[in-house]
């Protein structure tokens, strides 16, 4: 899969997860919410902890910047269907009170009704892309050419 | 979620993903069809690479064992009726030829009817889960006491 279509495929998907890991390099995963800008995966803290490292993918990212955030599909009547598509970069906080932060809220909540109702108060990560890549199951010469 | 709830959660997906770290902390991150016994949780590689530590998971296992292993469900409509369970544990190949790689296979094979048509012939992984946890956004006292 090429990274466009990787890149492609990624923003389409309604869930993906973020992987971190602490100066240890123990991972840490969770599902989110999120929007593809270019080359930047934005997701949010839904509510707000009492500090912003209060969370584990924040505090990890403190530690250890690099990240990697994944969509798949999957269903069990055929394995030739399946794909992924992948994310690898380096995850940010987003400032409070910037214009980053209000852009990415904007595009999250473009895409998530909840979040019309009720913007996220917590922090907004940032990943940049290094690296967008893909697999898929279908392996047919028509799908290679694509 | 209790442990014995985010296990049962776990061990009813058809789809997981799997987050290993290299020696410097970069996550990797896969998805996986998977089956449980007990405390393991048991994964193949479906083609057997010339080296078994040419895949980026296996190499990284291999240079530090701590993996974590993600379920979540989601939906569109309705965010209280998400959820999502992880397992985190160490990672390790199980040996081919053993009676253990036998009984995964197994498992596999019984949970995934490709594997019975075509059972994994490459690496098996066992991650040996220390902890089970996970979160529901149906937050509901009935829910909370069951």
């Amino acid at each position: 899969m090429t990274p466009a279509e990787a890149r492609r495929r990624f923003a389409s998907a309604r869930v993906a997860r973020l992987a971190t890991a602490d100066a240890g390099g123990v991972p840490h995963l969770v599902p989110i919410v999120f929007a593809v800008d270019g080359d930047v995966v934005f997701s949010a803290v839904d509510h707000k902890p009492k500090r912003t490292t209060a969370l584990r993918r924040l505090a990890n990212i403190a530690q250890n910047p690099s990240v990697a955030v994944l969509v798949d599909y999957y269903e069990d009547d055929d394995w030739d269907r399946l794909w992924w598509a992948r994310a690898d970069g380096t995850g940010r906080l987003v400032a409070e009170g910037s214009d980053e932060r209000a852009h990415a809220v904007s595009l999250l909540s473009s895409r998530y009704v909840p979040y019309v109702e009720r913007p996220p108060s917590g922090a907004v990560l940032a990943v940049d892309v290094r690296r967008w890549s893909g697999w898929t199951g279908d392996t047919s010469p028509l799908e290679e050419r694509a």
